[in-house]
């Protein structure tokens, strides 16, 4: 089974309470791309500049990711620069220089039209569409978004929420969308929005799932030091995705196992900085960390 | 088996954005003895004023809570007005009359000192202490607390806790009370000031509990409505300690079990003002949302 991904492979400048990193690897299509690799190939689309070095696509092939749809271009690559105070789970964004990114009109390689599985990353909605108009009949697209693009493209954000199978958010997102402060209330209301699923990312508390007639909720894995959430989202959906495009039947027992395999590698993600903790994990430490996971929620 | 708590019954004005209520019963020994009654017989240690009537003796007698402990003295019954935005997990004091709660000095009636249970329901430290002194070898005995006597009674505070076998408090409660702001951490530094267990409420995010080598994290019963969060907490104490005094072994999975029994009775109370919703909650009704409870988190 393949999975593409279209989103953003950036340069990361990064300080915690834990330390301080200038220019790492990062990005919504990185992450996911990593931390799905663990459970299928992976197709890339994004945009780097000509400062973008061959160490960095490397790693990626490194983890069997396609980069045929890794385009490079004259310019400078992505650049975000923000910091996290102990609450870790509100980003604080200093400087934002969109570079090559700004003109990303992402065109999907004949090749990877045929793609079983559509990760559409945080990016602006009207390109989203643009990615649909392109893929056949993938069994299953999921799309995350941001608060950008809830209060700056709405009518385009709805029109693409209501042509994709999964919708993938964080709490904060999932109130604006909904606008509704009940959580529970605000997933209900997205569903009505047309995906078959709701998948709420609560960061240290956890995700809620909601689909017609169905609920799940797992709480997050126990971290005692959260290093730098950067990425834990869209690890978050690497981990899903990717486990999920192994049963291809997507019983509700899949489903929500995935979600549990999304939860395992977004908390390996969260250990260091970038993609760091996900360059030498193995298997053995996910399956042994989704043991951990029944553990600590079974009664 | 018999619970003894001891703690407030009081009365409480309360607006929420659903609705808004004078005087109407409450305090935290109301809502733990009517949450624990549904599976063990209480025995309530309090005091009130010459002004509270008999009808609220008889609801809380009709639920076979015995009320030989349950003092009425000359002068005003406490009272606690507040309010909730639509963050329900804030409330905000507008007035606090102490009144006959000021000299509460619990004097534990004979026939109770040998309860089997005890519940040190958030009163002052030194109290807690007291009520100590006064039981014989209870099995177990759980303590609650809250913030002002983090910031005003530490000594006697942390005295109380390292002589209980189950601290029981909220997440920022557990945050200041181990300055710690990672909520694991914060629970393991709890852990080492002497309980067996730690046990920390979360309200929409659920409840975690710690213990030597121990870790079980439970996700909230998924409300698109909480009505009133009052009670919240003393509902699960008394819902988790009614449950746990059915299973005298205490092994691990009776403790879990009683974790999800106190979060669902919890999340009855929060449907309605005061303990509306318990008055004429059943077994089958807690058996069912246990049942629910069970479909909603695992996989």
């Amino acid at each position: 089974m393949s999975i593409l991904v279209v989103g953003s492979v950036a340069f990361d400048s990064i300080r915690t309470p834990f330390g301080e990193v200038e220019e790492i690897l990062g990005g919504s299509a990185t992450y996911f791309s990593v931390a799905a690799s663990f459970f299928a190939g992976v197709r890339l689309v994004a945009v780097v500049g000509e400062d973008f070095p061959d160490e960095h696509v490397d790693f990626l092939a490194s983890h069997d990711v396609d980069l045929a749809g890794l385009k490079k271009v004259p310019g400078k690559t992505f650049r975000w620069k923000g910091y996290y105070e102990y609450d870790l789970n509100d980003a604080h964004t200093m400087d934002t220089q969109l570079n090559v990114f700004e003109d990303f009109d992402p065109e999907i390689p004949e090749e990877y039209r045929d793609s079983d599985y559509v990760f559409l990353a945080n990016i602006d909605p009207g390109l989203q569409l643009h990615v649909l108009e392109q893929v056949r009949s993938p069994r299953l697209v999921v799309c995350d978004t941001m608060n950008l693009w809830i209060e700056t493209r709405r009518p385009q954000l709805l029109e693409t929420i209501s042509r994709v199978d999964y919708l993938l958010l964080n709490d904060a997102e999932a109130r604006q969308l909904a606008d509704e402060p009940n959580l529970v209330a605000a997933g209900r209301k997205l569903l009505g929005m047309g995906p078959q699923r709701v998948i709420i990312k609560k960061g240290e508390h956890g995700v809620i799932m909601l689909g017609e007639g169905v609920f799940f909720s797992l709480p997050a894995y126990p971290l005692e030091t959260v290093f730098d959430p950067t990425g834990a989202g869209d690890s978050f959906g690497g981990g899903f995705l990717g486990s999920l495009s192994r049963y291809p039947e997507m019983r509700e027992e899949d489903i929500r196992r995935s979600i549990v395999y999304g939860s395992v590698v977004a908390s390996f993600n969260v250990e260091s900085f970038s993609c760091d903790r996900l360059r030498n994990l193995t298997l053995d430490e996910i399956e042994e960390r989704y043991r951990e996971f029944s553990d600590i929620t079974c009664f």
